[in-house]
């Protein structure tokens, strides 16, 4: 990793991502922390003013330490929530270890097998932003594996309960995580009941990559659920996207109670907002209904 | 109103909205429309690349023509679907008129009293923004007043079935507008079953006001509801508030039934999302429970 510490300067007092080639979210800045070109892509960790810690992949905003649990939360709970008893995870990307603290929430977690492709994330994380993952480095059940998560996926048959896909947007390497021939091998590694769940990206931003990855979704299982969450630091609406053979509609109660008896602590998901966040606005059910 | 077309720069090519003062949204602009000085605030329309035409006042965006009906189904059907026969309707602001045209879909409307205090934001919209306000101002129902909206609604008593207020945030001008004199007016003006409605501001950015203004509405009203949605070009989370002394607890089929009987096409808003953009968030439900 070849980290530069920048001069500050005028220019530096700001980091903007792009969201689209004609909208950009900044965000102004105290101090810049790294700044490294890893063997995948560019990484960024800056102090902001108001977001706390802010990490960028490729100029893109991952986390930012003030927000990241309305991410993880709706990333990782509504999936573990759905499986009555889910013992063994695959957690596919999400290098800053956020992901699996939530995951490690749940008791009935005996085996997490984390594949992230970029190690020089995990260590930028572990050092600049140990609140994402807390207890994440030092549980026995975590097994971190350094590679692309669909080759390790490939080696995967009727193993998992759930797996989880914490990549960045379908650009670069996560491309194959979004497609196709990854749903064939998630859908062989799951057992009995197992769920594959992800990250989907912006139905408003991006409808034809949500339309295609919910499409491709449904071709390798029954029961799909698009859902919605609030994410600031992401702009627009973030959409999450799981999968089973299984049924994925709960009542409210089965929820609240393994909500309450796997004693989980959230900030942003509550129980009734497993269903209300698949309650989809219309131009987004447009783009998956037919 | 002392218009001036700048002329264009590199500076000119961007136009930037500071949501906090450590947190802006860009969007590019293809060309500058219109910047006025006016009697209350300045007025601000440009094309941008993305979202079509952006209307600013003081610098912040009311709407960009992209999503704006994001926001204008939101405010504007809920309260009209809560309420089984709404006759009289008082809509405070808005100036452009994309809540008065989301009012007249619903066909039992026979008066709408429209109260802006700043006649040429009217003038403006109707000049650039004619897809806002298309059969507004040719509507015999439409009855519209300059002024300020709380010296109207003080001469009204046992009068109206749906008040709704579009204001800006509360700055400026619309800090009345969310406050409890201002609400016992309204109260007041309501016939019986009416209700109040409003936007409430971002409860992510600004949630001591979300807290008051959701506390306010409490005093007033025995139901009151506050309820989310999104607007990309409000980046965070928006929110909405409506209070009345009737139910405002629905069910599925009344909403289906009503949003059919009365013809409403929605791009945005669904029945379904009447019940869910009120299942909050734990970090919102916080700031209103107790």
């Amino acid at each position: 990793m070849s980290a530069n510490s920048e001069p500050q300067s005028a220019l530096d007092s700001v980091f903007t991502e792009d969201q689209t080639p004609g909208v950009s979210l900044s965000f102004r800045v105290r101090r810049r922390l790294l700044s490294a070109k890893t063997a995948y892509q560019q990484l960024e960790i800056v102090e902001t003013e108001e977001f706390g810690k802010l990490m960028a992949l490729d100029g893109k905003v991952m986390l930012t330490e003030r927000d990241e649990r309305f991410y993880h939360e709706m990333l990782v709970h509504p999936s573990l929530l759905a499986h009555p008893q889910p013992q063994r995870v695959l957690v596919v990307g999400g290098g800053d270890g956020g992901t699996i603290r939530e995951v490690l929430q749940h008791p009935c977690i005996e085996r997490v097998i984390w594949v992230e492709i970029d190690e020089e994330v995990v260590s930028a994380s572990r050092e600049y932003l140990p609140s994402l993952n807390t207890g994440v480095f030092t549980d026995d059940r975590v097994e971190l594996h350094v590679g692309p998560g669909e080759q390790i996926v490939e080696q995967l048959q009727n193993d998992i309960d759930i797996i989880i896909v914490d990549s960045t947007d379908p650009i670069g390497p996560a491309i194959p995580l979004f497609e196709l021939p990854f749903f064939h091998s998630c859908a062989r590694a799951l057992r009995d009941g197992g769920i594959h769940s992800m990250q989907c990206c912006s139905p408003f931003f991006y409808p034809a990559h949500v339309q295609s990855t919910h499409a491709n979704m449904r071709q390798l299982f029954a029961s799909v659920r698009l859902y919605l969450g609030y994410v600031p630091s992401y702009p627009a609406i973030w959409s999450y996207c799981m999968g089973s053979e299984a049924s994925l509609d709960l009542s409210l109660e089965t929820l609240r109670t393994r909500y309450e008896e796997r004693g989980l602590r959230t900030s942003y998901l509550t129980p009734e907002m497993y269903q209300a966040s698949a309650v989809l606005p219309r131009f987004v059910l447009d783009l998956v209904s037919g």
